[in-house]
């Protein structure tokens, strides 16, 4: 049977010993969406275009989220981010906001966690500023569809 | 049209006025989960009996991440958080882990953003602890399935 | 020669106990401005209606830093904020933008340091976004304008 | 027109990649003042040599706040600080406290928003414990007065 | 066999439902020493006198860390501290520094939590400011002393 | 005399520089304990086998602490830790748990504070579960046992 990394021999979890790999140039994308009827998106799309920036704040949030990571994942090893980047998109075929979220390090650990909570913060930002008018949104799809540059080599998840 | 009550009348987010309202009981539920193969779940299942407690460790994560709902979340109050129980039940017919947050508080507003936080953030740990055997998990299902105790009354989705 | 509160009588550091301060609607405000060139302004003002909103991501970024003021100011306590505001005005006679921060608690202290601090993290974040453009703005005027609610009375500093 | 460089072609914000710029040793200076009557100068000059070390707490909450700066600006990267030292100087012609904060990393990004944030919040420290006394203290003239290490060059703005 | 009230009765942890006791006026002692070499104490007792204030530094950061508790303790409950006050005095018997803090509350469970963070996190700086002249120094002697308040009456160790 | 590096030469506490430091690989551990009743630790011993999971809780605990450490020492430096262990090993002859604490970094500086800090948190975590049946518990014996890896050589203190 394969093994959790993230427990010793004797099933005793710890922050796994990157000590010894390299650092490297990784790169991970995550996606995740927000589900809510059509009125409800219609409500954010006219926002965006006139006031009130829901897409614009939960883009921030997943920022900052991505550097929280560590403070959230129990086991995750802190890293140094090099860069953020998140596209919430408009989907009337969902209906519902389409996020992905891409993140960057020079590190020796991968940042696929950074992505996804990135990409699953940003959309729980989206469900609080709309929260008011809609309760049964629901967010799913999060996960990892890149991930590229450590020993592991790239994984891809279209 | 209705309006979105995190932004003012010239569309400028903001931290709702909650100053008026009454303290009352709130409590929150709200679910997520995350899909794997059979074969990543009899891991974790395994180990639940043996070693390598991943669902335990995803329970203390979702625990701790209510509490930092406020600091994840750009216009949520901070909140006096009274308990957090956190469920995550292994689903042969998914296949994968159900998780299930309960959060109450005697507060000014409800707190179904922590509920999600704790879910979601419960799944994202459980993802990070088994990624090494497989990364194309998803995680979904994330939504408010009871919210009670504020001036909206008793909202039920199940 | 009057007294600090946050010192003892030996002149120790102490967080000073309010423990027997009835809690009170409590209001404050907090102004602050960064200077910047006419042409470093228009930029800015040219983002709002079109593209790359500054003024939105740094009105998000004092709002959050409100609900940090107990984790950067030492001897602060930790607050119930129940609402923040922000807005950002450009103002062509300085040239620059101003900037005014209300908050308000039920709580046994008041929400001065809260209202200083998201005034502060407003201008930083202004200063952070704009800082490829201009080096050499600089952020000034942060008072205290209005303080209510507490047992010292109305504090009114216009 | 220049461009801000937190946005991308479409004015969305993110946090700039800066995965290709070199690890470079890096400097940054910010200057802050408080000003406040002479006599309260007098109260915080007085509890220096004696008891209630005002300048001594500011100067420690201006060094953790450096490090909380990536948390406080939403489009800050994450730095890892080699060196923060704070200076609060007592002047009797403003009359009030000048402060200089001096941060250094070894990172691919400049941290004159460290700097910035060291300085702001130990103006802001000031304020809290002598607030009991002066409530109409102003904060003001906090800039960057040097830059060094990076691709663009030494700045100074003395 | 007496129940730990952490886990509930399938022996999941939880962050205990306080939502129904009383919110009630609450305080918590607790201790700590470290031990040195009569030769560092004299060197942090000069530095009190003249320059250096390692204790000063030791009392802020255990004030901070109380109100840090929450975010450290898995299952603690968030609390609005209302009073912290940290005593470290140096005791040429042991030889050492010894630590007493006090912590109150307005709340609906104990703060021994944070008065034994306040105390542990403050000799943790004593030794963090000192290593650089003894490596083997030793903390201990951390425990509550008084606790009172609540519904379990008053708990004195002396 | 010897000097404490966490001041300048008038006394100012700074965070010391260490920009030109060269990155190496380093190692420390830190020890703990807490002392309770053979029944108290029978009750932990019982909940390990089958329900209540006291040790797992702490180990995570202390992880986490790990990654918090420059956030609650003052003068700390952020580390990029690479690894954290944590063994909680119930002895009878105490009787109470014994805590060992590795972690290490590939930095500037060590990483002593951060084993403490994991070490005493763990600690702490292990009184929060079971002070319901016993409130006289006492954490003692933190301690450095190895640090290694920098300018300074290897320290051992066992």
């Amino acid at each position: 049977m394969p093994k959790l990394s993230h427990f010793d021999a004797d099933g005793k979890a710890h922050m796994v010993d990157v000590s010894d790999k390299p650092v490297t140039a990784r790169v991970a994308v995550a996606e995740a969406f927000i589900k809510m009827t059509a009125t409800t998106l219609a409500l954010i799309v006219a926002g965006r275009a006139d006031k009130g920036d829901v897409l614009g704040i939960a883009r921030i949030a997943g920022i900052m989220a991505a550097k929280k990571t560590a403070d959230l994942i129990p086991l995750c090893h802190p890293l140094p981010i090099t860069k953020v980047a998140i596209d919430l998109t408009p989907d009337d075929t969902l209906p519902g906001i389409r996020i992905v979220a891409t993140v960057k390090t020079g590190g020796q650990t991968g940042v696929e966690m950074e992505a996804l909570t990135a990409a699953s913060t940003a959309a729980l930002t989206v469900y609080d500023m709309v929260k008011a008018v809609q309760k049964d949104m629901e967010i799913g799809g999060i996960r990892v569809t890149l991930k590229d540059g450590g020993k592991s080599g790239r994984f891809e998840n279209p």
